[in-house]
């Protein structure tokens, strides 16, 4: 049995971000940020859903600057502490800066599952400013435990605090979850909390988070309403009402998170967050979100199913940045269904 | 480990007719029945919410009589067999026999956890019409494991050839559904099978089936989209992909159980079925759906929150027909109210 005792942190401020394409208003920010605050949730995570300097042509751009959302919440808050999202790549150590200069007493740092490496200087620097600091392995269903561990020690040696183990597809069910979880809590030092963000592809966002817990994870994500990528994140008060009922104590008030959820959250969502046919297709896949599109036009081209072509794509483990795969998977499904092999 | 092979029964069109206050019309329910039918599922259950003769002035009336579903869903299935759910009280034999002649091969009896006795009539006489037997007890959150198995041996004395464990309430964790499923299981002879029912109240549904199936049960009930009363059902679709991963063959094919419900199901959801404010605290407190207008009118009469009228609702095993109880509860909590007693 983990610990009973763990620290939540809301990313419906970020993760949730991607799920209004990145249009919240600093008013939105603020509304959410407060419901947040009265919920006792420890971290609130705000930043643009692909993490600091995220704001662009590639990554949609943002509803308004980084530093007013940042600053919107700082002055909002009067318990939860502030994070923000930072890929290295994308963000930048001068992103880090502003951001600490907003206010903000947390820093996540987040890279694909096998390429710590490129965190070192962003965790060193974040810890220097005397920032709490996170680090964030993405993806974390696509390499074995012992990969991930190898991973998780070098963000830790870094100077991380707490590493997460990251679903970031909603691939993984529960066995899963337990495995690496404890291969993390057995691998890195005590003094190193483990983490777990997961996503609700398939399902299991509360049930996976619940045994993460178990298997020794002290952080876990959450969001109000379960707003986020894909089927969304685990939801912030059913999590909330399940830990209790398990002995968990999260410290989330109950009915202040339902209220938020229902009151200040539902009323802004773009479109409803559900497990439907795009994003079971994903987690079953284990794929990016980023292939989605992809995948359904080159389907479209070739006469095949977008589905076949993301399981494809999942079993031969690509990654963000390979999206040129796509049309060669597709091309050869077609080729394989014209020689007549029955489709799924 | 429990068994790898099991059936699944879905409720699309019985426990889902809550969802739609039961104006499925014929052809709503051919449509559904088609697309179920290919998706390979072992059992279509096809029934006013609460089962036959639940079409009245108490429990809401059906937009057509439960002659014309059944029959339309008898003459629209090739592979699937059909089922009838029923709970003594509100159907009768004669309702059983009706159904009969439209051609369905299933019968499931129902009644609250304590009260298997009243299920030995209609099981009886369903064997004797040669109908494939389930009982299905209620509620099953509210008693012990062991007083569960005495019941669920009365039904198996009967002549029930399945006995589920079903989650009305969607209250349980996967613990206590394992140690159910398990308990039961035991408790049966080998020839009887055990089967889960599942809500998803607490965000848990497919994880607590994935649970209920390695702990011996092997029959599995679900729903497309998760259509289903409170915060709905097991998601078909999203159930058959887990299970794929698991290594549990439900025999639903995955690709167009997705197709039905995105493309048959949602379209004809009169509201998103979700695990809401009202479902997850129906889900946290225990009780009935029955319970929550009553509870909702005496708190605004009282003063009080009626989250927590539900919660102590749920803590005295109030059950259905109690209802009374709900005002003497509100009285009360007002009062503790005044006397200066903090809330949640």
């Amino acid at each position: 049995m983990g610990n009973r005792t763990i620290r939540v942190t809301d990313v419906t401020l970020r993760d949730g971000m991607h799920a209004v394409r990145h249009q919240f208003s600093v008013e939105d920010a603020r509304a959410i940020a407060g419901a947040l605050d009265r919920t006792g949730v420890a971290i609130i995570e705000a930043t643009h859903g692909d993490g600091l300097g995220g704001s662009s042509v590639q990554y949609g751009f943002s509803k308004e600057t980084e530093e007013d959302y940042l600053r919107a919440v700082c002055e909002t808050v009067r318990n939860s502490k502030v994070a923000a999202l930072l890929l290295p790549g994308i963000g930048t150590v001068e992103h880090m800066k502003r951001a600490a200069d907003t206010g903000i007493q947390v820093i996540r740092v987040a890279t694909h599952c096998t390429e710590a490496d490129i965190s070192e200087q962003h965790i060193g620097e974040a810890r220097k400013m005397g920032l709490e600091t996170v680090g964030f392995l993405m993806m974390s269903h696509m390499v074995p435990a012992g990969v991930l561990v190898e991973e998780a020690k070098k963000m830790a040696s870094y100077g991380a605090q707490t590493v997460y183990v990251v679903d970031s597809a909603g691939a993984m069910l529960m066995g899963e979850v337990r495995e690496k979880v404890t291969a993390l809590r057995e691998a890195l030092p005590d003094e190193v909390e483990v983490g777990f963000h997961a996503h609700n592809n398939l399902g299991v966002s509360v049930a996976n988070s619940l045994a993460a817990v178990e298997a020794g994870a002290t952080r876990i994500d959450a969001s109000l309403a379960g707003l986020g990528a894909g089927a969304g994140n685990t939801p912030l008060e059913v999590f909330a009402a399940v830990a209790e009922k398990a002995g968990i104590d999260t410290g989330v008030r109950l009915y202040p998170a339902m209220d938020a959820a229902e009151d200040v959250v539902r009323p802004r969502m773009a479109r409803p967050v559900q497990t439907d046919r795009v994003s079971l297709t994903m987690g079953y896949a284990g794929v990016y979100s980023s292939f989605l599109l992809h995948a359904f036009r080159a389907a479209e081209q070739f006469g095949v199913d977008a589905r076949d072509i993301l399981v494809e794509l999942g079993k031969r483990k690509v990654v963000g940045g390979q999206e040129d795969m796509i049309v060669d998977v597709a091309v050869e499904l077609a080729k394989r269904k014209e020689v007549g092999a029955a489709g799924r």
